[in-house]
């Protein structure tokens, strides 16, 4: 298990490119709660999303000959162009995995921060295969759903928010694999054992909320939902276990409360978010999750989300 | 003249409800003049521009007797919006008056925040009108343009940026009546001689750019921007004095500039700017303004446009 002497490490080998990330006040959404309601920003994270953090210490903590041809990892957007980005920062190349149904501005971006993108088809399974070819080819696979390291660097966001929130009471994460989510809630729960750590996740995509119903690792048949960023059809098994242990619910949001989120958090906010970045916003928004008047923290993830789109989202669409 | 002493007594003054707005790294923008560019995210104080500083600060400087009927400003829409607010946290009735032309999303927003608006007809004459009748009445009527604690207030922003960033090369604000950039310059010069201070403003307002050059101040026959913050036809003549003082250049940005700045803060930097806020961007991207390689700040100065302007914007019409 990651533990917060882990996070620690991982914090203290960022650099300053990576960003300590605002809390903004959420004033409309505090007064409707009856609660102080914080974003925690990672939207203004550099590459647009949280992942930089994980990104950067999963290369990190490599021994150097591990780095010489490249790492690859498997990712469907933001740990990708995240990924590229941290490893041209340390000289180290990088492959990443990226299915063809891949949005072509994720694609373009993790190509812009000096990646080397491999596509593979539509399906889990062709990512897992294409990353043993590169492994057998000697590149360094990072299997980020079960790395400690990347549940280490996710756990950082956990830090400055009680860092900046020392009284936080309630922290709401966005949910895919859980990666992010474990090392929030590892960070929250050692610092502050009596804060609510909640996780959400679109009704579409709902892998983790099944598995932590039946206490299991459990595979969905499909996902399907706008939040492009939270698409794992299972949870990793060691998120799992620090899921188990440390968060106290899991909660579902509708496609249509994700899209008033994302309104909501350009009026009220102006904050560009991605869909898998306002389901947290969209879990308070809908009265899913009640902050009993406490200290609330909505994790912002991300910001990736092509103009177009996001265009017919603010016009209702 | 407002001094350093001045703005450092509105900073003192300021409750935590008024933000200490974070600069943000512009990476892309960065990368692309070769030098670190800033935004000073004045779009996430709240009420979602910079007025609520000088809001707060010219009712809080006010002697208890002149609070006690209400005070009056006329405004274009986010001077508004922040009065009502300031005059809400403040027990304190606000008047604003508002044009008709005034997009119905700025007038809601004013009555949302408690204040009473006051509508007049379509000309600056009528404004000041409706302002001397408020005062016949018994109201305060603060003549924003004029007011030596509007450019205190917004002198905060100032000693924020060079306490946030020492070693700042070079700040560029929206100018329209001339009141922020007043303010900004002067703490920025008073604390950092050597940075330069750089005024913007749309093509088709131009009167501040107009009466620096001519080196008094000078009435512009008609304004024409989307930039609907920047409309003032003639400056202040208390903040032109200021900016004849501090300010090194004025430079114009077309409107397409200002769009393509708008679409530039969503897509790379996550922030929703409206179009007066977008214009300190514009200028830099346009490359009508050289930062030399200098750690440069653009002043974002608000995010309140309507979500279907925008929506617009983003799609490129």
């Amino acid at each position: 298990m990651v533990t917060l002497e882990d996070i620690r490490k991982a914090q203290a080998a960022l650099p300053p490119a990576i960003r300590h990330t605002p809390l903004a006040r959420a004033d409309a959404l505090s007064a409707q709660l009856g609660a102080p309601v914080r974003w925690k920003c990672e939207n203004l994270q550099v590459t647009g999303s949280y992942k930089a953090r994980a990104s950067y210490w999963m290369i990190a903590a490599l021994p150097e000959e591990r780095k010489r041809n490249g790492v690859a990892i498997s990712s469907s957007g933001n740990f990708a162009s995240a990924t590229a980005f941290a490893g041209s920062l340390q000289g180290v190349r990088t492959f990443l995995v990226m299915m063809e149904s891949t949005s072509p501005f994720k694609v373009e971006k993790t190509r812009r921060y000096g990646g080397e993108v491999v596509t593979c088809p539509n399906n889990f399974e062709a990512r897992w295969e294409t990353l043993r070819r590169l492994e057998r080819e000697g590149v360094t696979v990072i299997w980020t759903f079960e790395e400690p390291n990347v549940i280490a660097g996710h756990g950082t966001i956990g830090l400055e928010i009680v860092a900046d929130l020392p009284a936080a009471d309630l922290v709401l994460v966005p949910v895919s694999s859980g990666g992010l989510i474990a090392g929030v809630a590892t960070a929250v729960k050692e610092l502050r054992p009596s804060a609510r750590v909640i996780g959400v996740q679109p009704e579409g995509s709902n892998a983790m909320t099944v598995s932590w119903r039946r206490g299991e690792v459990t595979e969905i048949p499909e996902v399907k939902t706008i939040a492009d960023a939270l698409i794992a059809r299972y949870p990793g098994k060691l998120p799992f276990a620090h899921v188990r242990k440390h968060v106290d619910d899991m909660v579902l949001v509708s496609e249509a409360e994700i899209k008033q989120a994302m309104i909501h958090l350009a009026e009220h906010g102006k904050l560009v978010a991605e869909a898998g970045g306002a389901v947290t916003t969209a879990a308070l928004l809908s009265g899913k999750v009640d902050p009993a008047g406490g200290n609330t923290v909505a994790l912002v993830s991300g910001g990736n989300v092509a103009l177009e789109t996001y265009a017919r989202i603010l016009q209702g669409e």
